[in-house]
């Protein structure tokens, strides 16, 4: 493959997905469509990535900022003109060019490969066109096949023969030139239709005019897929999602129910790891072998070390770290936090900027109160550490190796290895008190009944 | 439209629903059968709605108290003989009749009203019946087409021809009347059939007999699909939530897997919402523009403001106010509670009868204690307050501005603005106990297990 | 129907799973493979089951001991080889034998048992093969069937004629067979194929030779089918799920959302029982006529008694009993716990090895200590009794009827009838503590951003 630069056009408003955000930026799988694209892009290796902006250009160059170069479209003027606005980018770059749509995020990257090294073939192509056969063609523009996988015509639906319509080999609109081509032949397509619009397309036959034929690669329908609309993009999301889950099934690992399985893009499971019904991958998530994520388990940028047990009702955030065979069950939250080897907190807990040591068991309803208000604080757990349900443990604070703190202690002053500490007020008793409590009270509710009749 | 009165069937056992609660009062997207049917005869305007009930008399006249008239039918005789039970509750009335059944629930109200508007066309019509073209007509009564959109003829599938049965356009057994043809109709159908019955479409061969045409109104058959088994209603429900999902996602919300989010009847979603997976609206919720309702959340009688985050695992129950940017986290239960702007509740809390002012921290495993067996007390907590984990705050208590609450505290007394409140007990230290305590417990384990073996 | 026994195959390396547990254990609705089938031979009162074992015996083993013997096969060679493992376990048994393989788990007792009647039928086969009928025959053997159901010939599919192959009845491979006509028959069937194995089918066309007929039964496709990767374990589970969910809703129980409630082998639900969406039913759950089963809730080992509701967020854990109208809400844990009739425990708490008495109410927040990092303890709470929020209870631990323990209390000593347990220290107040901390704080907060910028 010789030297490529891409371009990608995302200067459109995306009217119809009615959102602040760019239709580009909207995730699938936890990744925006644009970065899916061109995470697609960079497995080739590309010399340059211009991103072609317009509406809403901020969020886009935040988006690429360091990843990719972008370039103004405005006015909008058409797909023709869009690819325009990255000449001055693309100076003195005089290997190939691939243009792509920020909206059709799941060209794969062995298709690119095919355009552009259809680009080099023996008959030496103008231009290559990304084709598709589709199951109702529509209204879409049709590519008329020459010999030799080349491009006799290029014709939009409304121009198009009742033969031609006849055809179901369509334009996705992608294409691949050389460089030096590119600028030349976009300098002189036309504006004239309807719309006053400068084409992409018209590439083809502005060649064609030169004597020059253009070549298409065909794919199929569902790479090429645009998503205008959340309707759409939940479509794309779902057919994300049956790939990734038929995949991690195919590798090794138990889905119970894998409709209610969602992965993120990154999500990496190892083998023999069984996921329960309702678990939620949210990006930056590695489990290792024989980990078991049970029920209705939320897992963001966490680490599950080998056969761990996460959940029911686990919620892991970035920076949770489980060591080897360690557990976290119901109603637990972990963020920043290490649990070490064979350590265990099941229920109800909070384990936030703390350090757990192997072996410890940390009692339901403990707290560790990381946050005074204004910053964030660690608590660190000495290995095989008791600590008792209920309690508070208010950072800065340090548990020591073996030690053990007393159920519904708030503990606030560092704790030595092997220690008791123990926070607790006298148990005061009121013998009778309830038995009088409840006689006075039932007699304010009768009174109130009594009234509210 | 003339005036017009509805009357709504209701009296049948529902045998096959298994239930002791009324067929027509099982739930879809959290409302009844019932409600949801008069809820379109409300859209119309009706001068008056007539339920007639039978079997779970009770149960229904409780349902529509207020909202319907209720006539009894006992004994029950047939869908004719229970439409003249309406007569005494309709005296007087000289409007159109429109006769609904309570297990159809999906009836439009456009619907409702192409069959008010038809019985007064120029050709004046006796009765309009409402027909639907069935994919497999089976069983179902056919409505043989006239000129027009007349009636020709109404027959039963067991009375019908070979040619009428292969007639698709079948009998919803739904129908408008004039009242003064009603009851002179009704007065004189026959029971001359296998199940000695008064049928209500007998009114169309009826009126046919003293020369007048009836005509319908033809819709499709999920319209008119009757409800009879809970698998019934469970295929119904389905049938709705997609049309919901699809509706909020062409409003612009971002379902990111909409099989997975359940709506009620009268959710209301605003623009650029997200809803990850696994999200239920029970009955009552509004979210405001650019909300984010996270996995796993569960929402009832919520009101949800401008940008707030709600979940993972959140659940908001009737009361529940968040105000613009507020944020509910993980294991947090709210109740009859108000969240002021951009505050917080992030972790294991419950907050009932509350009202927590703008920028409050609500520690994790901050309990509001507002029911002391009897009576519900509120918690009051002023604005930028800090409330320190694992706290129970003992209501009635008001919590200042700006005051602070020490972690693990039980307060049972207002705390002033910019005061600290500190209920702790001293800190008893052991050295060396916790390891003498694993010691022992080792042996007595040890013991144990040689006595085991 | 004569004395017969069961031959299981589950000697087979089950590479596709890429598991170290042994295929056949692999559960569907929370039991293995290999148990479901043995649940349906045990249904027809075998004389024996014995489990022919090889790659992962041990597994094996320790999964049948007691419930059926096992054989092994070392070296694989063929399924008529493994059969004839079992000939020494089954020596002196002169009945019927019929032929299953454990990844094969869903054929049903019926059909079973029509396989073994139809050897004793009169035409007295030397064996009954399992047919059915392809939707897409591929490579399966053809069964040809000759006259009166009988097998006029067995053909492997690379060995059958245009003519064969055009025929859609296939062998599944199980097959019933007399023992002493098993034994004779297998000694002497060959390996004289590609593999070099000994195929059990080969009886079939040795009893030929001896001019005896075969006979089939045929079911259909979907009983056996066999399960070869997880991809196929999970459309097992849910195509069982659905056909359960459908079967709760004839019984006339409510799903909300069927497709996500997911049941276990033998969860059993009683009438008007009402689950919401996302509830999993894993193995040992019964739960009373009337009771609601709330979203996102979990259920195993626990009984839930009539009119009880559970959740939403409740997960019940084995030994949960719930009496009669009790209730347990949001973020609760029960595990060996008896919640009394009425008595109620709403939310964030955690109930282990405890019993709670009629009436009583949990407050939130509430825990049982009921373990010391060496033993387990149990908690006593009497009727009546009010356990005031974020309470810990330190096991052993008996609370007296309609005693009150205070909100935030520790309480480490058994409390008496109508008492009242207070433990709680004193409320240190520091006014404008807060106010200076605040004032501190963003001094630093200020510091630190200057110096970070």
């Amino acid at each position: 493959m010789t030297e490529f630069a891409a371009v990608i056009l995302a200067a459109g408003k995306g009217t119809r997905m009615k959102s602040d955000l760019h239709k580009v930026l909207h995730p699938i799988a936890g990744r925006s469509m644009l970065h899916h694209l061109m995470a697609s892009v960079d497995e080739l290796g590309p010399s340059k990535t211009v991103v072609i902006v317009g509406h809403g250009r901020e969020q886009i160059e935040a988006a690429v900022a360091g990843r990719a170069t972008t370039a103004l479209q405005e006015p909008q003027l058409g797909t023709g003109h869009a690819v325009q606005q990255a000449q001055a980018a693309l100076s003195g770059f005089s290997g190939d060019v691939i243009m792509l749509y920020g909206d059709v995020p799941f060209v794969r990257p062995a298709t690119m490969r095919t355009m552009l090294e259809r680009l080099h073939a023996e008959d030496a192509p103008a231009s290559v066109v990304l084709a598709f056969r589709a199951t109702d063609p529509g209204a879409y523009g049709r590519v008329i096949a020459g010999e030799g996988g080349t491009v006799a015509r290029m014709v939009e639906f409304k121009d198009a023969s009742a033969e031609e319509r006849a055809c179901d080999l369509c334009n996705s609109g992608m294409m691949a030139v050389r460089a030096e081509d590119l600028w030349s032949l976009l300098s002189r397509i036309g504006n004239d239709n309807a719309a006053g619009e400068y084409y992409l397309p018209d590439v083809v036959m502005t060649a064609a005019a030169d004597g020059r034929k253009s070549a298409y690669v065909e794919t199929d329908e569902a790479e090429v897929r645009g998503i205008n609309s959340r309707a759409e993009l939940a479509a794309a999301e779902a057919q994300w999602q049956d790939f990734k889950r038929t995949e991690a099934m195919d590798n090794g690992a138990s889905l119970r129910a894998p409709e209610t399985v969602f992965f993120s893009w990154d999500t990496e499971l190892g083998r023999d790891v069984t996921v329960e019904q309702n678990v939620v991958f949210a990006p930056g998530v590695t489990v290792a072998d024989g980990a078991r994520i049970r029920a209705f388990s939320h897992l963001e940028g966490a680490t599950v070390g080998e056969g761990c047990e996460v959940g029911p009702y686990a919620r892991l955030r970035p920076g949770a770290v489980m060591e080897k065979g360690a557990k976290v069950g119901n109603f637990v939250e972990m963020k920043k936090a290490v649990l070490g080897e064979g350590a265990k907190a099941n229920h109800l807990t909070y384990l936030g900027d703390a350090e757990v040591g192997p072996g410890a068991n940390i009692g339901a309803g403990t707290i560790t109160c990381n946050y005074d208000g204004y910053f964030k604080h660690k608590t660190v757990i000495g290995p095989r550490a008791f600590i008792g349900s209920n309690s508070a443990l208010v950072a800065p604070v340090r548990i020591g190796a073996d030690a053990i703190v007393a159920a519904g202690s708030a503990v606030t002053r560092d704790v030595g290895d092997g220690e008791l500490r123990l926070v607790r007020a006298e148990q005061l008793v009121k013998p009778g008190w309830a038995d009088r409590f409840h006689d006075a009270m039932k007699k304010k509710k009768a009174a109130q009944r009594e009234k509210g009749g």
